[in-house]
């Protein structure tokens, strides 16, 4: 299959790359030459916009780092829909606002293109591995015609209802996510300092109703679990940075639907006061420290 | 055996009938002399007072409403330590805080008694059913000793360490599962207004990072599960009000400790509201209703 | 002095008579026929378009209700930018984000216009009664300039600095607002509830270290004081939504400069529930009412 | 006059100076001897115990560090009911919870002696200069009976009502205190974080509605204001841990009346926060490090 594929930064790459291994014919475009050039050291094609990566394929996917981005990707002057032909569908796996998402696809389909949103899950180890989640907002048809590509990328392919609703599940999810990691880190500091050692308080936690990806699998308390970012110093996972933006992302979206997200809006504060305090780069599970008394 | 037990309210009651089936004799005390009744009926000797209960007996079990009760039932004038012989084990089952069950822990063993904290969970049906979690803070040699009676009134007896950490344990999962169900308030409100299907999004979050117990198995949104409080108009359960009693015993916890539980602290205002507001009776989960946009 | 004025809102429009009163030539412009006509009736020109109300004229004013519309009103193909003769001074007197203030001042400047942002405090009481406070952003030259203009239609006029400062100086002042008002609801209610008599807490509040405008000018419980929302039904004044959006430009510009506003997050989202909940067209100091016991 | 003094720390030995100044006859008692000889250097007669500083004396003042000091200095085997003869007039200006004032106030009561909560602010600057504000919980006929008294150590002598009132007036006022001290810091660094000048932000605020005490006398950001704790580096003044005591004093009357507090109980979770980080002694207006981005 003819693809293009705009965007290859630390998830794009390895995305595009599975494309090509799995057979495909890739176009690509990126703003870094250095992106570009390693991509077509792979074997893909290079192009000069967005629009002429759009041109000539049957089937497009972009890969960027937020809202605007993806706005001026699809709709500027040199954008995909100045260069696709109708008919093509579009899928953008960017984490971006729901509203936007929707935006950028009642433009295509004015333009007489499909488009999903596609965010993911699985971080850059999923994305190379091939693993990766998609959720997937769009009508039945496009997400019938576009799994078997996105399983070439990815393990888990969710369909989760009409336009921007894969942007939903994903930034819910991570609302979620953003909060119980919090609660974790207090449970887990609160249970220490009133004299409960750490591995047993979690089986606890682990076996009764307060279990939770963040307790069981991911475990912010150091010396609990291995293979966590808690046992290496909170180095590597998912960044604290990143998950002050898709806390932010949700509150932007509760904003515009004036819904109360009352924990999420404290959570999204306290992420924000450790990025001010210098830490943003850290595993997110790292939110543990600012909790942790100083002697 | 000869088994005292102090307090035979909706979860004293059946676990004392339990200890009966399993063929222990058991002599009783309670201030409502209809509960004390129900117990005669079913086989019980009843005593004048805590102290006489806890007389003549090989082992002593009280589950009572909050510390207050415990100091009152175990240290005033006819207390259980102004009746019981040395070298009697005590066991309270009471939600409590931890300090309250390490003084009187201390007390009694200067008296010369082992004495266990065992808070539970599982709630009336479990303790009807003889299937709750027992939560164990005391000497190993305590553990070993009491669990087989415990077995005889639940499934899962941990031992968590020293005197207290029983009621560590339990009001750590308790604070996280508080904050966990306002969580996924929040993200399955935040989600359903943002146009995703309520069943589709529980079912992305259940196979995600989000996934918990409060979303997985106790779902507070309606429709998304049977058998859950949410399916039957936020009746049965777990009260609003003993969540808010327990987030306080993990906040007045964390008080003495000097320990900050942010997303704790709000997450008890915010059940604090939802009990001003009239809605204490019903089930924990229906905090999500704070959510619910009126029309 | 030809002055153009777009935007004849409920604040524009007794601002804009004011300046006509002052005896300036006005060329006047609203998407609003209705708004328009009664302008012109009142002595002012009628514009097409905003390029028209700006060109011909020796200054300009604009009050407009929210970001978008600022960037519409003066960057569109019709707008403000398009039509000015350069040398002209531009002064924007919308609450929106300073960000987009700095933006807009910016392609003012590159087009030859020195432009001043000057939200204005006092309401439409103090717009009708020429009273208004304008925060003004942007050189001390062009301060100078329209101060004797903006003295027309108000009586403080403070220089806060270079361009965007004026929209800093509101946003803090309101953010602060939004958490006193909500702090003395706290207070308030927690003090009658403990039974101390509410006038008696006010009286001391207002001469201790709790003072503050909330408590001793604009006091949210009914019955403390006169002529202010809270004695005729919270009806008038500054509404629960506008006060929300307020909050929202402090938490957005918050979120670009990286800055924690933890309790003003808070205080956003207990606005943002209360409007869920139906009851933002009331005065801000409603907001009590999240805090009173339902019986 | 004959007047007993208990409780003789940075508060009350400065207290009991001004008696002595004024020319009544004291006996007093403390747990710390050096307390004692200091005022016996000073003219006082010692006690050995409460009872014995309340017997043979027309009037009693204590000043004590937390509510279960009040309930031993007065309820034990040798406190003040053991030892007071009925009609002698109670005063406790200790600042601890409205609940206990009450219980001992009952108490004295039923003793045959009228009791007065009476709580001070002012700080160890107006004990020394006899310029403290007294808040005062009793009856009316009380009130006017130990006012001259407490004029003698005091300005501003207020009645609050019935029993307690004193220290629901004191605890509600710092409980708005606290969280205006944050709304302050939040709003001073994020206009300084946007680019406006630390004084004439503060300036506009102190003119607008934003205004309140932290504001305009206390001002926590550094340069804005001489002689305050922010010029001298947070020395002096009222220290974050006396705070965070009283607004926890507030948090607990709030529970026990099942009030919402939702700013005040994240302004404690904040001043927890910050002495966990080992700042508790620093005055409270060095909350606002809490949000410094480090470089």
């Amino acid at each position: 299959m003819k693809i293009g594929f705009v965007g290859l930064g630390h998830m794009g790459a390895p995305m595009a790359r599975n494309l090509l291994k799995a057979g495909h014919s890739l176009t690509v475009f990126d703003v870094v030459q250095l992106n570009v050039d390693a991509l077509k050291a792979a074997g893909a094609s290079a192009a000069i916009s967005p629009a002429r990566a759009a041109s000539e394929v049957e089937l497009l996917v972009t890969m960027l780092p937020s809202s605007p981005h993806v706005k001026t990707v699809y709709l500027d002057q040199d954008g995909v829909l100045s260069g696709v032909a109708r008919g093509v569908t579009l899928i953008d796996s960017s984490t971006i606002d729901p509203h936007t998402a929707r935006e950028v696809a009642d433009r295509a389909a004015r333009h007489g293109n499909s488009m999903a949103d596609a965010p993911v899950s699985g971080g850059t180890g999923g994305a190379e591995a091939g693993t990766l989640t998609f959720m997937v907002g769009g009508s039945f048809e496009v997400f019938e015609q576009i799994a078997p590509v996105l399983r070439q990328m990815g393990k888990n392919i969710v369909h989760c209802g009409e336009s921007g609703t894969g942007q939903v599940a994903k930034i819910c999810n991570n609302l979620l996510l953003g909060i119980s990691m919090i609660g974790v880190s207090e449970a887990m500091n609160l249970g220490t300092a009133l004299g409960i050692d750490a591995k047993v308080l979690a089986g606890i936690i682990n076996t009764s109703s307060g279990r939770c990806w963040s307790s069981d699998t991911y475990n912010p308390y150091p010396g609990v679990m291995d293979n966590v970012p808690a046992a290496r110093g909170y180095t590597g996972g998912f960044g604290a940075e990143l998950m002050l933006k898709d806390l932010t992302l949700a509150l932007d979206a509760a904003k515009l639907s004036k819904q109360p997200v009352v924990l999420g809006a404290l959570a999204q504060q306290l992420y924000q006061m450790f990025s001010s305090q210098g830490a943003g780069g850290q595993d997110f599970s790292a939110i543990i420290n600012l909790y942790r008394q100083k002697p």
